[in-house]
């Protein structure tokens, strides 16, 4: 594979954390490394250390603050509304979330409404961090907006993505993390490079007619002309593109009605100034429902079943949710392979703080 | 309209719960022709009067039991574990959600797993009940295995809705209630009386190959052959489909695996057994969060943006969840159409308890 690099993982980890702590807080630099690298490991690329670059301009442009703290707007033994401040989505999601889980082993549950964050990586991350505690968890988050609502032409939601986990005992935990919308830009770029057509249920032309062209559509949303991404199910209402677009919304109300932050089209929506990511996220303690013992045991009784059902034709094996991306953190828990182009940016970047990322 | 038969809306849910009255209590009664009745208009008529033969078949056959209250099996401050004892759905559910409103004034939101319940009907009545209360609400059930996993051909997952309502201020609530499947079951009986290929991400054949033939899909589903509906998204991951497919599972997982009841395909698992359908509902107070002045008034501001974005060549409008069953709702307040065949059914099952029901 000449087009990757490979290197050790955790010599990534470290790379990234000294670059990140030349702007933020050892602390901070430590989480934002830690949940950039668990996007790469599960391979989830698009919000790996590939945005790393980003982040730094946008420290470096002020758009991104160098505070990695909410403060608690309000405060009930079950939910929380932080405000962010414009800081780093990481470190700020991440303490709210150790808090949620805190509230929750004492009060069964508890939701925070996140607003006026940044970009907070993987959603999975936070949902995992209750699965770690042997807790239910849930994160949404709204996002720059590159999706139409049905019938529209006008790219003013964001792939608002859910995840929501839950634990199980001979099986790893239920983690499901997906975008709202059918596939991200990322797949839209994937199938240009290759100039291969996409299905009509990913993308529309400018007009909001569903188009096969990633390469149009990519230009047309590089230069706001109209059209974007499709919700989940697909333009139109025949084959369920309503239902994403709802479920889209969803995540924008909880994460920035509930909060008052930004939503839609706002979220990103003045170049030069803080994007306002909104998120939503929470524990729930197995203790509210039927407690671990019997909920984990339902889980691997219920996997179970989803998995010997018999597959279709062509195939042999039934994935549950989060399986695909546990068996990427095992193989990639030593070493990884990253994408030549992303492994010189990363070099790039180091030179300015006279760090180096040693390939294998 | 040949094929339809007008009838004042409050005749047939007077007539709805006289037939019921000979099985459950008056109380309990009401409640249930409340719920069908709301289906049909809100203009979902696969879950109103038409399912009234079905329910009085059940309780004959002693499939539904005639208890109309769920046992707690356990309870804290923010939750409920209610067992429904094979009893009716519609007045277990919603005595719980009472109950889940109630602790909310208090506790700011509590949430309910029920298990060994019926059908239910419409997600959606339970969500706004809530609404009704300046609520945010939520309603998710479990149901007959109908749909497949992504890459099998054995349905063993049901078309499991989502529903969750939000409260504005000018506008009327958010209102999502969408099953997790592209389509259900009726939208194919639709299409194969038309002779109207559909899009082949509807259903599958017996091998779980996405199928356009409505009329083979539905010969293979009643006779048990191989194949069913499609989760949203489609057939495979390409266009989505395994998000469809977690999205159900969630709902699985909260009503069923939460409250220790039937999943999967075990739900109506057993001929002539109680179904054992699992109910996940909940409410959460607007103090939890920013309260209902500014969160109702974010959704205003945030209705209003989605609604004035650009309409896609051929469009002039772009619907908010719920809308259209608001207008139906209006329409049919005082008057509404029944299919010609459902009035039939329904006066032959009147017949029998020496009740009429009146058409216009």
């Amino acid at each position: 594979m000449s087009d990757q690099v490979k290197i050790k993982t955790e010599n990534l980890r470290q790379f990234t954390k000294m670059i990140l702590g030349n702007f933020i807080s050892e602390q901070d630099a430590r989480i934002t490394a830690d949940v950039l690298l668990a996007a790469d490991v599960r391979g989830i690329e698009s919000h790996g250390v590939a945005r790393l670059q980003r982040y730094i301009s946008g420290l470096k442009q002020g758009v991104i603050l160098p505070i990695g703290e909410a403060k608690i707007i309000k405060e009930t033994p079950v939910s929380i509304v932080a405000d962010g401040q414009g800081g780093m989505g990481q470190p700020i999601t991440c303490k709210i979330m150790e808090k949620c889980i805190e509230k929750a082993r004492t009060h069964f549950m508890c939701f925070a409404s996140i607003r006026n964050s940044n970009h907070y990586g993987i959603a999975g991350y936070y949902t995992k961090m209750a699965l770690e505690e042997n807790m239910i968890g849930i994160s949404l988050t709204n996002s720059a907006p590159l999706v139409l609502p049905t019938f529209s032409s006008e790219a003013v939601i964001g792939t608002n993505p859910i995840s929501i986990g839950i634990p199980a005992q001979k099986h790893r935990p239920f983690l499901l993390d997906m975008a709202t919308s059918t596939v991200p830009r990322g797949k839209l770029e994937v199938y240009a490079r290759k100039n291969k057509p996409m299905p009509d249920s990913w993308a529309t032309d400018e007009k909001g007619i569903p188009s096969v062209d990633p390469s149009l559509v990519l230009h047309n949303m590089v230069h706001r002309i109209g059209g974007g991404l499709l919700p989940l199910g697909g333009g139109g209402e025949l084959t369920g593109g309503h239902k994403g677009f709802g479920l889209s919304a969803v995540v924008d109300i909880f994460s920035g009605v509930l909060s008052s932050g930004k939503l839609g089209k706002d979220v990103y929506g003045e170049k030069g100034k803080p994007a306002g990511v909104c998120h939503f996220i929470g524990a729930i303690h197995p203790d509210a429902f039927c407690g671990l013992k019997e909920i984990s045991s339902n889980m691997d009784d219920y996997i179970d079943m989803l998995k010997s059902s018999r597959p279709a034709e062509g195939e042999d094996y039934i994935y549950v949710a989060g399986e695909k991306e546990y068996r990427n953190e095992e193989k990639n828990a030593q070493e990884m392979w990253l994408q030549d182009k992303v492994f010189q940016n990363l070099r790039d970047l180091g030179k300015e703080f006279g760090l180096t990322l040693p390939s294998l």
